[in-house]
């Protein structure tokens, strides 16, 4: 087999058997194949796609290029969540003690943050002695004493993955569905759980901004999964204006305790929640009305909020911070972003908002960067809001005061104003499962 | 600017400026600019094409890039003709002393072959002594003296397109028009011609099938050639057979002699003696009948034979191998290949004819192989011919008798024969100037 041949194929529109993406897969891992032919592959790839068989193909090899997490000997169901990213996007800080709460085995390695999406882990460190960075074994133990562990990415997950993302980073050929499906996919499957509920998002915080594009990525990553022999499922939500209130990583987090206690932003509450029924119901719990009660219980009973704490006891951080949010340290500057006029808050640009949070040093612009966990915007104001002129639109909290005048700037370019009220949004679009797409009213 | 943004527009289908082109082949000369960008780029190119002014700026941007050959101080128009390749296609051989002999000063610089189409230099330095290797300072001594020389590539000319066609030669990214075009085109400006004519070849022996392709890359060049300054025209010639009756490099050579001799093969005599008329008439010599007479005289009046004899004897060459072409050395072996059956030869793949010939040891493979210069083919008939079972259709030559069985083969199967004959072919399809394309009759 030659790599030039393979790459012609794709140029001219075929489809590659299984074997041929092996040997491309393997070629990347080994570094038998250069990068400028991996990197002309994946722009024909770009350019003719692939077929449900060749994504699915090429995600299982992918998988498989490293080591394959076994959790078969930890009794129940483990299940996995993944967002596709978005601003404010606090979900698993929720979904994930829910869903343990209500007796499934969350097992879930999660990224770090880049550019205006920020990660969990980064999140999660913001609890003072909270460790992510945990061996095989530290991580199995976690999880089989409370059922829950969220750490970052350990051992040797899907190394092509980490070799052919790197490369799709630097030649333009990122936006790919079947490139990023694989991207995904090959993670999740290599971490070894039997259910996974995909979060794709889409929206002007999002990488894909159309509904269709994200049901389309959805049904791609679901039929992955499925052909792997995981139960896999996807819920299309919005991300046209942030998740919540809180966008940086001590604010989220504190925004997730209060919503575990019953009092956070309704739009963040209700995906969390959509999302941990979702779970339950493909770990065959119930039917959806069934599942979404359970997930509701476990916030109102204080169940989710005692796993939560367990989880943070478990690796290594300070529960009282839990307890009490407001031990977490503040940013020594907040300053207000004022609406410039009265009218309606027409529409936010959500990437330029996650920006300008990053200005404020809630994120990174490089990896290995290093993060202010109390840096970030809380909104006062989201799409939709009829605002008076002088009235703050959001805090700003910094320790870098300096970085006020552009991130206030920054922030308000991203807003547009009219007289008239936007049309309303749902926070959920639809739920794609093996067999059907199933849209939600009110959309 | 950064590379990613350049290959996201042209992925995207936009066109270059001219400094973003600068940017992207002085990175690929000084190496500023890795591989595997340069190759995702070029894949986007095949997918999206360039633009006509595009395809020019990035010609002149190569030719740029290394040494620009300066011939003003030489007297005369200096003229260059290029051949896209094909398989038989000696017509430098005949044309460039046809050429001269009419007062033009050929300074060419031509290649080795690679695959199955010969380099002009192979054939050439089958003549004992001739040497191709020349400094720049004994080229410009021999052009000045007999007002013609044709040498291999010297100097740092285009080191552009030697970067971008090595990387593209194992990308697949090899057929795209603005890239073959920029790729030709940026040695021959760097080469110095004042006029210069292309033979852009098309048909099973050429890179290109059809002759609206070869129109349309010949369009192209002279597109590129005149917003260069230069006098620029092409001939659409046939490569649907092999031109002449030999294959290989001495074989060709005696071809050659023989035409200007007079008693060459009337397509291979025709197809030079049109090039050399185009060439003067682009030199400003006459009109197209006139400039086709001159030609045809310089053959007659021995003119054009004497011309080949005294840039051997400047080369270094031994010209009583003009004189007397028996004294060529002859393969050791020598066997027919016979017709299978009675018929008419309807078609040829020529280029597998090529491949056939390499077997026998008159091409290479990779660069850097050496060259049997006695190896090769005689054709005693071509596409159109009735022939007889058991007639030789051909005449193998060849140093190792081993390679017969699978050059026999390779070379029947590229025959195709009929009870009919095929529709004949024209040698010239067409003449494409700066202002328009003239399609010869009979086509």
């Amino acid at each position: 087999m030659h790599m030039i041949d393979l790459i012609t194929k794709k140029k001219q529109g075929g489809a590659l058997s299984r074997a041929e993406l092996d040997y491309i897969v393997c070629g990347a891992v080994r570094g038998d194949i250069p990068d400028y032919q991996l990197s002309a592959f994946l722009m024909a790839v770009c350019f003719r796609g692939m077929t449900a068989q060749e994504t699915t193909d090429l995600t299982l090899s992918m998988a498989r290029s490293g080591d394959m997490a076994d959790l078969s000997d930890i009794p129940g169901v483990k299940a996995d969540k993944h967002s596709t990213g978005g601003v404010g996007d606090k979900t698993t800080l929720a979904v994930a003690p829910i869903a343990a709460a209500c007796g499934l085995v969350l097992a879930k390695m999660s990224g770090r943050g880049l550019g205006h999406t920020g990660g969990t882990v980064d999140k999660l460190e913001s609890i003072p002695g909270f460790r992510t960075e945990l061996s095989g074994e530290e991580f199995r133990a976690i999880v089989q004493k409370t059922g829950i562990c969220v750490a970052g990415q350990s051992g040797n997950l899907a190394p092509a993955d980490k070799k052919l993302y790197a490369l799709r980073d630097v030649t333009a050929t990122v936006d790919s569905m079947p490139l990023i499906a694989s991207s995904i996919m090959s993670k999740k499957l290599a971490a070894g759980a039997d259910v996974i509920l995909l979060d794709v998002k889409y929206g002007s915080g999002a990488f894909l901004a159309a509904p269709e594009d994200a049901v389309a990525l959805a049904k791609r990553m679901v039929e992955i999964g499925t052909a792997a022999g995981r139960r896999t499922a996807a819920l299309i939500t919005d991300m046209d204006v942030p998740l919540g209130l809180a966008i940086g990583n001590s604010l989220e987090v504190r925004e997730a305790i209060d919503s575990l206690r019953g009092h956070g932003p309704q739009d963040y509450t209700r995906v969390s929640v959509a999302l941990a029924a979702a779970l339950l119901s493909l770990a065959g719990r119930g039917t959806a009305d069934e599942c979404r009660r359970m997930a509701e219980d476990a916030i109102r009973s204080g169940a989710a909020l005692a796993k939560l704490r367990e989880m943070t006891e478990a690796q290594g951080g300070d529960p009282r911070y839990i307890d009490e949010p407001s031990r977490f340290p503040r940013a020594a500057y907040t300053e207000p972003v004022s609406a410039p006029s009265d009218g309606y808050l027409q529409h936010m640009d959500t990437a330029q908002i996650g920006r300008a949070s990053v200005l404020l040093g809630a994120g990174r612009e490089r990896a290995g960067e290093a993060i202010d966990h109390a840096a970030g915007i809380v909104l006062a104001h989201k799409t939709g809001d009829f605002v008076r002129q002088g009235e703050p639109l959001a805090w700003l909290h910094t320790n870098h005061p300096a970085a006020f005048a552009e991130a206030q700037a920054s922030f308000l370019s991203a807003l547009a104003f009219g007289s008239t009220p936007p049309s309303p949004r749902a926070e959920i679009y639809a739920y794609v499962t093996e067999n059907q797409v199933i849209y939600h009213r009110n959309n």
